[in-house]
């Protein structure tokens, strides 16, 4: 038997909140490690099916998609479920702020976490580079947990992007999370929270070692299989 | 009467894509400008329709939408135009180019556009950025162009969004746009001349001052009002 879709990721990667997504869909997916220590994620086979390089891709029907974002809306559309549908009242807010969440706050992260990519080498570079997407990165979660009072919709893939997200913020990178603090935005805290009693939480955390408490208290992951970085 | 959406722009801002989008789909819109020369997009009014300050807005009868690609795909899903349909089984190669069209393109555009957001004032870390993001946009390029050899089935709002993504990075900053060259991006180039045939785009260059041929050979605009900065 083959499984429906195929899920290419790496412990507490990007791929987490497509793994929750599959999860709370039920849907029939095999998740295959990219091994991180290897670059595999730069190896030949793994660029064809994302020319970026980078996790996670979802293998489907439909050929394969990569960007967190774009597979976390597929799958709500095509499953029908965690999004409000595109005739919806709903949909423009929801899309809205998932955009908002992938090419702001995820890119946002990703200046912190490779800075190298972003200013090369230079220390005192790296050090404005993160000072100052740190504040930015603080003001739109703010801006996100101020709309989070009018999503009363359940359980949506933004929300399963967010508390990743939020973790995220909380441990990467070592030594530099002091500007992060989930209190701060009460609401997007308390997300969390309720995502932390659902079964597809439980399944990620066994999956991929992320400790008892991966959004509200976050650990570094202790992964059965491959390594976050 | 009152028009159907309210398009809150500035001149070859990144409101572009999606008047091009309104004009398409020949949608009842109304266009109001943001005057960028008092700051408009921090008013108070404004922050109520787009809290993080940013253009453009369509005021819907769903509501605001800020965030471009948000924008263009719920307006491509409500008109049943411009994009796959979510069960189409494009859909899925048209949503990961279309997020990365906006986490990974736009956002590097923005990281040259606005460097003093990302790493502050210090022009050694500002030029840092320019040269390491120079680079990985002309990688990025280059990956859309060879993914546009598998782009066959019609006009979609991600073209829409590319050209003028691809004027800009020929405009803009001045004086730090030699990383560029549209022809290094053949196909790009031609979905640029394609689109410039088109009755949508001549209507822009008019209301927007865009100049004859604003994605093939762009010149800076002279707005019929406001300003582009």
């Amino acid at each position: 038997m083959t499984a429906r879709y195929r899920l290419h990721y790496a412990p507490d990667n990007a791929s987490l909140p497509v793994r929750l997504a599959l999860e709370e869909l039920g849907a029939d997916y095999a998740a295959v490690l990219v091994d991180r220590s290897r670059q595999a994620q730069r190896a030949p086979g793994y660029l064809k099916l994302n020319p970026a390089g980078l996790i996670p891709v979802l293998e489907t029907p439909d050929g394969p998609i990569f960007e967190t974002a774009a597979i976390l809306l597929w799958l709500a559309d095509r499953h029908g479920a965690l999004a409000p549908l595109p005739a919806d009242p709903g949909r423009a807010a929801f899309l809205k702020w998932l955009f908002f969440a992938s090419n702001t706050l995820h890119a946002g992260l990703r200046l912190r976490f490779y800075p190298a990519l972003y200013v090369g080498g230079d220390p005192s570079a790296q050090a404005a580079l993160r000072i100052a997407t740190g504040a930015e990165l603080a003001r739109q979660f703010a801006l996100l947990d101020a709309a989070a009072a009018e999503w009363d919709r359940g359980l949506t893939v933004l929300h399963l992007y967010l508390a990743p997200m939020l973790r995220w913020a909380a441990l990467y990178p070592d030594g530099a999370t002091d500007w992060f603090a989930l209190a701060d935005y009460p609401r997007l805290a308390a997300v969390c929270a309720e995502l932390e009693r659902r079964a597809s939480v439980r399944a990620a955390i066994a999956a991929e070692g992320l400790g008892p408490a991966p959004f509200t208290a976050p650990v570094h992951p202790r992964p059965p299989e491959g390594a976050a970085r």
